[in-house]
């Protein structure tokens, strides 16, 4: 698609997917002969892009424009690709919910924190979008509005312009309709270039009731998924329960919750009018987190990233649902990240993408998780799954 | 001490660690019963100090005030300390100097990337300052200047609020001239208790020649900190050459050049006039790297992290020297960081240290190693070392 803001700004009068439009008049491409040229962008309110100022889905109505774009940013544009705009994001990429609505129908939560980015996708307003995950940040969304996210390895996607969260956390990754762009994005930003897909994939199958109550409609995605994948060829292992996923749970929100409130801490004493009382609340109760607790949660998470991938390290992939259940009703949450968290803990690269076989209006999501640096076969793994992925 | 930035200008005309000087006016503590109450710092103006400019050592005269604290220097300041200004950095942590000179001979190189701050804090001008290291920019500059430096492991430090350089070695670290000062810092920044020295702490002492020349004096000085460290009960073992240190130096230079040439793609992109030709030319360099290689550098350094820890892992602590031999004259270079790059990379903890009964006016360091994730244990093992550290 061409860029042009203009009947974009129209279009996002219902949604709300973007914080800021660029003037239509910028948005050109600096290499018409580059890998990404003809692709349009957009990106999540708390990476900079160059001369438009980036809020982070906070309150600061005066923020000036940036003076230089992410990395991630300046890399697509040198391939070809147009930024349309900054898209909106929980505050901080927290919990506090933009006024995104989901396009798929107005009177849900499209997810987050990378609300924007997955609604302008989904809208067909943008090829593609830039997104960051912490939790599940970007599979939850992706799930809700029925769109592919890839979340990479932990540290594939240099962060220099991303307001770091939580270091050793935050993953930049990317949405989009087409599992074709996401594979031309990848090879922009992360070099990746095509394997083979295996003839007969070992898939281990997590239905996920370990991490917190699953619908029957996610589950009987999951099975639709599963079925649709041996159709395929992929060798298929229900897996049992596995106590350590409700562990690798709970450590990601310990050490989510001590990180953000050190990086937080800053904005909360310069502009502490800026942040919502979510926000606050937990910078608070981060601060108080005894350090010594911390050390522990880390040395513990460094354990289960060995154990996990010497118990899982032979599948070429595991499945679960993408989410709970679809995307909930209001916007006054953004839906439950249980399901995403575990895998942004352990760093292993993550796509969802919708289930196959769909007739309801809001769709349910599938997450695949890849092999940590292996971060190709699993986006070449996606091609067996979803209509949407063959497209 | 107390924050008096009007004699540090003064003081500062000679030696120039500092790129921006505070009011006076506005160097009060905010927390007088913090437990860094009473102490100055200084910041390397690569990351940000509130109402201060960041400039990175690059041309850009008229950067703005920064919105916010970085995350290291929030916890400082939430502790009582006072920030008394930005230090003079290497343009971008990286290799062109910039005009500070060293305090013991002004006529030699304090050291880089992290200038500034190594000289202000030798100069006596604060009590400590935060510095941050890639390659060798904190080790090499502690040394030359007679100093302790501390560089943490990887991810011990938040690094929200620093331009992030190279994501996957970029580490923020502090220096001072007395040990306790260190101690206090640690505990603020990265929670760290006091452990006991072991009584006969087992030390593996490698002299680094496989990195390099190494001076005679240079080798002198590791032979008395070896004797002195084994007159305080360490147990030392004189350790083969390893070739693989040869192979960690050239993977973080590969490793740097690729991820630095992301961040600073951006800026060289806003701001060309900014960059001196050999950052530029590092710049080009590194966007030529073929991704391949550079996921093929990152497997390899899993590798041998993993093969380091079983080779060395027994150990408390290794020893070398911290630089090829004192302050090079002159300041078109900082001097060598082949000693330290080795560790950067495995994101092993470091403390650089005057080197026992020295009486030269220019001092040699040592290098002690610890394991990952044992910063304490490192820090504690230090007071065995140098009169300084002793203080």
């Amino acid at each position: 698609m061409t860029a042009n803001p203009s009947p974009l700004a129209k279009q996002d009068q219902s949604i709300q997917a973007w914080s800021w439009l660029a003037d239509p008049a910028t948005c050109i491409s600096t290499n018409p002969s580059g890998p990404l040229a003809g692709l349009s962008f957009g990106v999540k309110d708390v990476l900079d892009v160059q001369s438009m100022p980036t809020r982070y889905g906070a309150h600061f109505p005066d923020a000036l424009p940036a003076e230089r774009d992410a990395a991630c940013v300046a890399l697509l544009r040198r391939a070809g690709a147009i930024v349309v705009g900054k898209t909106v994001t929980a505050e901080f990429a927290y919990a506090a919910p933009g006024p995104t609505r989901n396009p798929l129908n107005l009177d849900h939560t499209p997810g987050g924190s990378s609300s924007g980015s997955a609604a302008a996708v989904a809208a067909g307003m943008v090829d593609f979008a830039l997104g960051t995950q912490t939790g599940g940040s970007m599979m939850r969304p992706a799930a809700f509005t029925g769109i592919l996210g890839f979340k990479p390895s932990f540290g594939a996607v240099h962060r220099s312009g991303l307001f770091l969260l939580c270091d050793s956390l935050d993953t930049i990754g990317y949405f989009s309709r087409d599992l074709s762009v996401l594979r031309r994005v990848a090879t922009v930003l992360q070099g990746l270039p095509e394997v083979r897909v295996p003839s007969a994939p070992r898939i281990g199958v997590l239905d996920g009731k370990d991490l917190g109550p699953i619908t029957p409609a996610a589950l009987a995605a999951l099975e639709q998924g599963c079925q649709h994948l041996e159709e395929q060829g992929a060798q298929l292992e229900r897996l049992p329960a596995d106590p350590q996923l409700k562990e690798l749970l709970i450590l990601q929100g310990q050490i989510m919750g001590y990180e953000m409130a050190r990086s937080l801490l800053p904005v909360w004493q310069a502009s502490p009018d800026a942040l919502r009382p979510v926000t606050v609340h937990a910078i608070k109760q981060g601060l108080d987190m005894p350090a010594a607790d911390y050390h522990a949660w880390q040395a513990r998470r460094r354990q289960l990233e060995q154990e996990w991938q010497d118990r899982y390290g032979h599948f070429d992939a595991l499945l679960t649902p993408a989410a709970p259940g679809p995307a909930p009703y209001g916007l006054d949450s953004t839906g439950s990240s249980v399901l995403n968290r575990p895998w942004s803990l352990l760093g292993w690269p993550t796509l969802s993408l919708p289930a196959p076989g769909q007739n309801s209006p809001l769709p349910l999501g599938l997450q695949l998780i890849g092999q940590p640096h292996q971060d190709n076969a699993l986006l070449d793994l996606a091609s067996l799954l979803s209509p949407a992925a063959q497209a």
